[in-house]
């Protein structure tokens, strides 16, 4: 950390107290004075030092990170790639899988087929809604505790681990039985929730937020790993921006960048980054030639009579198209599939 | 609702199906034949037609919404402004309240200290934290349940009655004595928390999520509204953009376009705005110029030895002199203070 | 376009004049009325029609357009793609190519042996900035006219047509030999250049300007166009967003959602969208594989020591190779390069 | 400038040719041996290092900029307020100005109608566009030199300093009886044009853009400055985020935060900002409290018949009333207007 005093020459009286903090913190400083500026450099553990505190000291005029502020998180102290063992399907470190299924859990016909399907076009798991985060109060919000069993259902069917989405802690004892436990992009700052999931032996597949930084996905995902959970897949589906062609922007940058500063594997949503079926394999493609482990994607038996998001869900019969030509990119990228 | 067809002459076995189901759920249609499209006008109670659903339809090119989607927040069907009543203290409809105190509670002193110097200067609510969204793990979380403890002191002390954050419905029966809970910018869409709150007779302060519409946050109001509880108080607190010399922009449109969609108060935080304690007052001016129904500020006994958000707190003479030029400005905006 | 009134049945003293106007435009009206709003549905070529004129009539509650502002532009009314002829090399429609270079031509040395370098691994046009953008008026501003001729000097010896931006209307004779004129980000929405450039018969590479919706970069397209020129190729480079850890956004969904928009070809600037040398090789797979007609990518001898933007070039070396990658991934999206 | 290392102990072959390099700049270089890293603060004058360059060095993880890039518009090295006088009409250094005016010169009815109300509401400038920078090729583009002519009329008429917007640096000689020269947001960073501007005597009124930083629009003021032009006015007009409810979102800390970091006066364009005429007035008001030098305005004599932005302009009726509120609010904010 570097902090940058307004001075060359501060008054001794602020200047002290700011030093001799730092030292109770086991933090050494070494100073550069510059021609009108005198710059503290910060050696030792800094993340215990509390940025906006020092910037906030009348004699300091900024104050720089160096140091990144996750740990458990980042590469550089965990190089290798971390695999997320997935009931026997391995993720990450150059195991791509593809997680499919529809928005929402409608009936047990539904999610039935749909996983059947999926899983003969080469998905590895099933993904589906039984709590739904709705905009609107008047929206369906999902089968909940009904929607979770025929999920399983739908697992004992095809043998394919599921993915699902928690909103509320209290609800945990019902995801027992699922593989894997989403959190999605409007929780991702749900802190409460992040700390009891750090608790838990499941992998967890983390959204990005909205607006949210890569940093602060990674600061999120560090919530989860400090309790104890490392099994942390991280999941890019688009940001708020100003263009309203597509419902978010896909951020396809955040993959090369995510493998660089994490060991976590990383993998893409382009059904929710896009909000619109036909950009679904574009994007997809695109995402799997940049790097991503995984693709995680709706798929609707019948998506126009979907009861939620059936604007960006693929009949089972274009996913089978895409997952073909998904699998026939892997090779370029040194991927291995299921 | 406004529904485009691709052709004027779309195929009538896809477009007998969108009507009949149109009819099943009471909606009328009206025909406008274009030179190359065909408009279909919606009539009557379309707040429960699925937008992305018609949107999907592949006859339909596009869908635009007339109505606004939320009932219960909307100017339309409500036209006199809500006055909230907290504790004997009214904000809405001309009465304007300014609530102030630490970002958290960190000691009886402390907090005890800030209540009686705001109340003092002119604050009618005294803030703080107990449980504190952090962005990383390893920053301090808030003193929690002994936090609230030391609230409830310094409102037997002082009489202001008491506004604080919650961040898991878990806690709810903690804040019993709580006067307004605080809904974070972060939890703004987490509809399990607000449907909560929508089940409780206290008021609700509403943060603006980072990057949410107006229309989502007067979503997530009708979401508490739609519970029971109609008394929300709505907070702007800056949004994320691209500009870096602030922590968040302020959108100060934000006021008067509420205004004029909803009847419920519109208070504003230029402390989580700005993040830099010298932009307060100027931002709290412009507000309350602006016809915010009230301010929310951080004030600090130590600004540089808070616990957290130091840089963006007052000291007590700093919002003495805030607290006076804002009283000095309501008269031009036809306001009543206290 | 639909305009929306206020009420059902508005005042007729501000009715009639709207429909007078509108008869007088030749732009016909179809009434719908609902429950509480009449729509009126415009028919003819409403392109002729202001919509924010109409928007701000008190009667009037919103208007919302159906017909894209665009027309040479539009694919609607041009259904195959365009393929643009660069003096032999033709770009667009199922052929691919790779323009590179370097950010600014420093000297005869320099261009020539990155020229060489690029067509060796390659590239099928040469880049280079003679006139060059700087944030900063202390920076290097490129050499201007003596670049332009050490351009066509690479030109000459290597038979690679060449691509340069022009900033200032006054400087178009100097473009006499340049084979792609380029409108850069900054310059997007400089129309009184646009309208000069239509009244050229040069091949147009025009950048989407960092905080450009997709439409707006069309109606740029469109200036070009309308003045007679339609040889323009359209370029994603990124937009500005919140997130810091790349220069700029790639917004890949671009390519796919342009393409269904107009028939012009659609390349991309992965080495701006980055700003880092280590993200352009993913990003050009990536944007490859969502189906771009091409690249322009960043190429310098001595990146450490390029006089701009060496943080985002790549040495020969590291072209070589993705071109190689680049050529692999083209037969999966039906693309043909040189 | 810090120039973070990669490592502690960087090889010395790619040390030494930073080292010297930066020697031969004239730059001193100070060593802080951290933990894990080794960071060298630069001393001198670093405004001539460029700091892309040194990021893309191989042993360099990052670079940190300590001093702004902007000299001539800092206020560190100018303290006092910069006061322009246009014509004898002061503003800035507690000089408050109105500027008002159509978004068009429509005929000369039309602008001797509009100057002669603006000046009996208090305003002190005509603002009028007579080249105008519009989306649509389609759309009015201006009266052009006809427009100019006919502002100049009005300025004879009513004494009125003229403010009008420049497209094209070969219209120069047709501003030479202009006494505030334009440069709208779509072209604050063609810097041909600041330069040529940066070489006349005439006060340049320069829009921020719409995605550009503060930091960015003080290097583009800097460009005009170093040309030997220093009366620039910085005018914020909204920026562009995703929020829909208003065209651009004002972003009013730019008021306090250009006033810390510059001395040159700084006003805003509510007009624009809003795109919604009843949201001028409100936002007028607050950027006035929150330290404005002045406001620039669009008024017409019928807004719905306006020949562009119609939807955002004021009747003079409303001018007259929003003039009232403002110069009530000036003790306040220890302005003085006129």
């Amino acid at each position: 950390m570097i902090v940058i005093l307004k001075e060359k020459n501060p008054n001794p009286k602020q200047l002290e107290p700011l030093i001799s903090w730092l030292e109770s913190l086991d933090v050494g400083t070494q100073f550069t004075v510059g021609a009108r500026q005198t710059i503290i450099g910060l050696t030792g553990d800094t993340s215990v030092v509390d940025i906006d505190l020092i910037k906030s000291m009348e004699i300091v005029d900024d104050v720089k990170r160096v140091q990144e502020p996750y740990k458990k998180a980042n590469r550089k102290f965990h190089a290798d790639d971390t695999v997320i063992d997935v009931n026997g399907v391995k993720l990450g470190g150059g195991q791509f899988q593809m997680i499919a299924g529809p928005c929402s859990v409608e009936s047990r016909e539904q999610i039935c087929l749909v996983a059947q399907r999926v899983k003969a076009a080469g998905a590895t798991m099933l993904r589906g809604g039984a709590f739904k985060p709705r905009t609107s109060p008047y929206s369906f919000q999902g089968l909940q505790a009904d929607g979770l069993s025929l999920l399983l259902e739908a697992k004992k069917l095809t043998g394919l681990p599921i993915v699902t989405e928690i909103m509320n802690i209290s609800h945990l004892p019902l995801f027992e039985d699922v593989d894997v436990i989403q959190v999605g992009a409007r929780n991702m700052q749900n802190y409460d929730l992040l700390k009891e999931l750090g608790r838990t032996n499941k992998p967890i597949l983390l959204k990005r937020g909205l607006a949210n930084t890569l940093e602060e996905l990674l600061m999120s995902a560090e919530y989860i790993m400090s309790g104890g959970n490392e099994k942390v897949i991280l999941c890019e589906r688009g940001i708020r921006t100003f263009e309203t062609a597509t419902r978010n922007t896909l951020d396809i940058s955040a993959i090369p960048v995510l493998h660089n500063k994490t060991h976590l594997p990383v993998i893409v949503d382009p059904s929710h980054a896009a909000g619109i079926a036909s950009l679904v394999k574009p994007l997809a493609l695109a995402s799997t030639m940049a790097g991503a482990d995984g693709l995680i994607i709706e798929v609707h038996n019948d998506p126009p009579r979907a009861l939620c998001d059936g604007a960006q869900s693929l009949t089972p019969e274009a996913f089978d198209k895409l997952a073909y030509e998904v699998r026939n990119v892997l090779p370029l990228v040194q991927k291995r599939d299921g």
